[in-house]
């Protein structure tokens, strides 16, 4: 309970609760925060989750999430168009963009094959990966999802579905530690992993 | 940043950044995990804020946070009316509530006593506690700020106030928690255990 004496604090705080790694005594100290906001500051920050939620969607081309139409990578004309990154989530598009060394498009999955969670391929944005292939512009797909066991499933599935197409399918070089989240890697381990990427 | 290619995400991870003990990065995973709430959820959130926000004001009687004119504590007439637990914080009422052994009145201060820090008595609920004195109904007042400089700073300030209105002045028991180990127990706290021993 954030405290017996105010139903709207606990609330606030039980909504706190629900983001990840946020347990009821973080929650608590969050929502007390909160109250010593000023009316301004509480309001940009309520707009600020209604405008994120409302406005930003998967690009139209790569599927990573963007307020625009196109996404501004996909929409930079001095990127290397004949090189897609897959990645799980958007969260991997800005580790990459982190490295500063990466200069071509990417591909947002937005999850892993994963029948235990009943998430089959379909779900996933492979469809959308495949149609982007076919006209002939795209030499390289670089399979950059985490050295888990989803992830390489995954890899494995895509690679299968993109040689036959006749385009080069590499995988990320381990240099990465196996087991680990791909969010997390530093950009120096993450650049090596780029650089000596393998063809599957 | 959250994501180059979404400023309403970079401003939502901005937001959640200034919450304390969140840095950029957690602040980043907090706003993907807005983005994959639904719409009604995300709303839900918003409303949190803002209803917190513009409900919860001070008790007229005791100052601890509330929705209402006089807070649950101090409207519950089976509490012991002649006893004040004096905090710094709501979050301290909620800590002694937690015992359900305390069943006397609060009166929380909202800061302490910091010259350094420009927080000079008046910029706390002194004068409110004393008014609630003047009526000759509280025979005790525990002085239950942290045992910190600044606690112990404003419990004397408060107990020097309050000695000449005849009223009965304490201050929270120091020495071991319960459950510690003596050997990595800090000098102090063992003299306060050693001075305060009591009789078996």
């Amino acid at each position: 309970m954030a405290n017996s004496s105010a139903l709207p604090l606990v609330e606030l705080a039980e909504q706190f609760a629900k983001l990840p790694g946020i347990g009821m005594k973080t929650a608590q100290r969050l929502s007390f925060f909160v109250m010593n906001m000023t009316d301004a500051e509480a309001k940009e920050f309520a707009d600020a989750i209604i405008k994120a939620h409302s406005t930003v969607h998967c690009c139209a081309v790569c599927q990573n999430l963007t307020d625009r139409e196109i996404c501004p990578i996909c929409d930079d004309l001095s990127r290397d168009r004949s090189l897609i990154c897959v990645v799980e989530s958007p969260k991997d598009v800005t580790a990459f963009e982190r490295t500063n060394e990466y200069k071509g498009m990417y591909h947002v999955l937005h999850g892993l094959i994963s029948p235990i969670d009943n998430i089959t391929p379909d779900k996933l944005k492979i469809k959308e990966l495949l149609s982007r292939i076919s006209d002939g512009t795209v030499k390289e797909v670089i399979m950059a999802t985490n050295p888990t066991v989803e992830g390489e499933a995954t890899a494995m599935y895509i690679s299968k579905l993109l040689k036959p197409l006749g385009v080069k399918v590499t995988r990320l070089a381990f240099g990465l530690p196996v087991g680990a989240i791909l969010e997390y890697a530093d950009e120096v381990t993450l650049f090596k992993a780029l650089e000596n990427r393998n063809e599957m």
